[in-house]
């Protein structure tokens, strides 16, 4: 089963920069990983937006999103000189779709 | 410039069928409207998540998505009988985004 994993960034104004360096990093490393199948990183429109970044990953299983969790990410996230953000991620299924198309 | 509207809702335990009853009732609605997209509407795997449901939307612009929320959503979503839920609705751009296959 295919899922989707949503990470909402809480992010200091100002820190965008900073922010958007460390999750690149992030991202370079998770997408080689076995299982990874794409993403699509979101920035809000208004910059009052409750989480101002969203990313939404598509993953083969949530096996594959666990084992990409290594120690390798985990260095990464906890490097001594990360901006300060918070996050609230979670995996989800798809439960319904449609497009204008169907 | 088409743009990604996330929304994250909150609904207590006991009350997935009430609330996609209405949600439900609301995607029909909006589905119908001009600039509309797509959407996948997902649910957590963890019983415990901070947001359960979290529909990505796609409209063809702001604009769009705007006049969507007209008279008649407005309607769906005070009938007296709603579900208790609250929501985080955001608009968002797509800043970054890649595939295994890029």
């Amino acid at each position: 089963m295919s899922i989707t994993f949503i990470n909402l960034f809480d992010v200091p104004a100002g820190t965008d920069e900073e922010f958007m360096r460390f999750w690149s990093s992030v991202n370079e490393y998770m997408r080689a990983k076995p299982g990874y199948l794409s993403h699509r990183m979101h920035r809000s429109l208004a910059p009052e937006a409750r989480y101002r970044y969203a990313n939404v990953v598509q993953w083969e299983s949530p096996e594959a999103w666990e084992a990409a969790h290594d120690d390798g990410f985990r260095a990464l996230v906890t490097a001594p000189d990360l901006p300060e953000f918070t996050s609230v991620p979670t995996l989800f299924e798809v439960i319904h779709a449609g497009s204008v198309e169907a």
